[in-house]
């Protein structure tokens, strides 16, 4: 990304080892995520310019001689950001906060090839050779899978628990699906696009709600019995969304933030009152890869449907423009 | 109190059942809480003389006809919410957030009687007739000891994990108490007060932290391998508190918010990059009630030991006085 809104897709050196625990990946596809559209939209700052991408994955190309998850030829799924798996931040179940951690996005995935840092602490073997079909859903385990999943859990999604959630982009789609594989009784999923209130449905969500703000809170009360949802998964990042999302809880629910958040501020009070507890921020998807996979690999799940747009690498402008322009709700690049 | 600064104590009616779920009782002891002081500090206006305190402990007077907790003659111990203990709410365990709760502040407990309204999913009978010496902490477990419970809980103190306390008021040091009790491994009291900190070691606190602002979380840093405490307890409740809160914890860390929140703006990115999980508000103290009255008459805690000040109910306006000149940590009220 050169700047706000102007991508090129241009060569660069192909990625060596470096470290002794980097491995380099070939990878089968990848894409553009919805924090991507930050820095695209200007709300982040484009002060150089930077290689993109965060999610992947791919075959192993090379490793360093530290490296013993997998050998060349092996395939893999990263997190967005790197981890060691042993500090013991990783041992609490949070690798995205690892003490060692590097941020996927500075070395950019939108690409052929990628070097992944510490890859025995952050790579995910799967057990031979995926089918093609399988690709787009191990590549949302990369990150939107990942990220809607931790926002179900940190929402304590599960049986007997009205969820409802605050965005229908991919994370917020797949938080749905996460919270039906959590066995969430309801699932209230807030949306006005009729193709993303379908693939909703499709993931497992029982109501729909197309009302924001005010009417949008109402709404999910008047569907909880005047309580508000056990559980909240607010996948945005603004004010409103927020707002919205702690407004539709219930006294003593949770709220899994998982958007990221930009010039959000949260009145304490409100916060105080409201008697909802928060967790969120960048998902430990690491902690998540290995049961992802599974279920994706056995066709429990099928997240690669949030990909309604597929274009060659070489396209990945377009791709941007589609999802700033919410003409796609996610993009593949092929590679 | 009539304005703030202002209070005065004056004959009112007697309260009666007004119900049938409604008791009335005589009061053991009453007390001012750190929470009574942003109205006497003006910080919450007082816009008509209104009466005060919501701690409270005692004899069951008078009962309802729909009252069968407990009989005249009992002891009982209670909440500053009412609770029904029986909705949606409740059963999740957050009694402090019930659909029929009603502030016991608003009924005044700074007095000799008191009616209860809910008498039945609010109050606790103790089993039997209290030693005197236990009646400070009794009255403790009403308020200040359940919420300083509640924020260790919140905080997921327990075994194995570092907990950092911010504030030095009652709350904050039964806050060590609870975190103590839960089997905390090491807990970080933050005073500069001498005689708060050296009740906080009493409490259980291993280590002491007199540094506020940068300098108190550089210091808690130091002491968990610059990691942070995996559990933080916020006791104050202004927005320097709970930054000094947010960032003494770890990434993955657990904060529990028990101050009542003043003119506090939480920064969304700051929240989100911390991955500091938040649970706070007015605690669910019924929640607690039995175990900590089971605590407290086997002489397990002692904590009443919060109360440095003990006045007639007559000279509440002193007990007032020093509480916000930090003459004393909090003030008993004899009736």
């Amino acid at each position: 990304m050169h700047a706000a809104g102007i991508v090129r897709v241009e060569e660069r050196p192909d990625p060596r080892i470096e470290q002794p625990t980097d491995a380099v990946i070939r990878l089968a596809a990848t894409c553009v995520c919805g924090s991507d559209l930050w820095a695209y939209r200007g709300v982040e700052s484009v002060k150089a310019p930077m290689p993109m991408g965060h999610e992947y994955c791919g075959v192993v190309e090379e490793v360093g001689s530290g490296v013993s998850i997998a050998k060349v030829g092996d395939f893999v799924v990263g997190s967005f950001f790197t981890s060691d798996n042993t500090c013991e931040i990783c041992r609490s179940g949070y690798p995205s906060g690892c003490v060692h951690r590097t941020g996927m996005g500075s070395l950019g995935a939108q690409a052929e090839l990628l070097r992944v840092p510490l890859a025995d602490g952050t790579l995910v073997a799967t057990p031979g050779m995926p089918d093609a079909r399988h690709l787009p859903s191990l590549l949302a385990a990369s990150d939107v899978l990942g990220t809607g999943w931790y926002g179900a859990v940190a929402a304590q999604a599960g049986p007997g628990r009205t969820v409802a959630v605050v965005g229908d982009g991919a994370v917020g789609l797949l938080a749905v699906l996460a919270a039906a594989q959590l066995g969430a009784e309801r699932i209230i999923a807030m949306s006005r696009h009729a193709p993303r209130q379908e693939l909703a449905r499709a993931f497992g969500a029982t109501d729909i709600v197309a009302d924001r703000g005010d009417e949008g809170v109402a709404a999910v009360r008047e569907l909880t019995g005047g309580l508000g949802a056990h559980s909240t998964i607010e996948a945005v990042g603004t004010q409103e969304s927020m707002m919205q999302a702690i407004r539709s809880t219930r006294r003593g629910g949770h709220l899994g933030y998982v958007g990221v958040a930009h010039g959000v501020q949260l009145p304490g009070d409100t916060l105080f009152f409201s008697q909802v507890a928060l967790e969120g921020g960048p998902a430990p998807v690491r902690r998540f890869l290995p049961e992802l996979i599974e279920r994706i690999l056995s066709d429990t799940i099928d997240p690669g449907r949030v990909f309604d747009l597929s274009l060659p690498l070489a396209e990945a402008a377009e791709g941007y423009a589609a999802m700033d322009e919410r003409r796609a709700i996610k993009t593949l690049l092929r590679v």
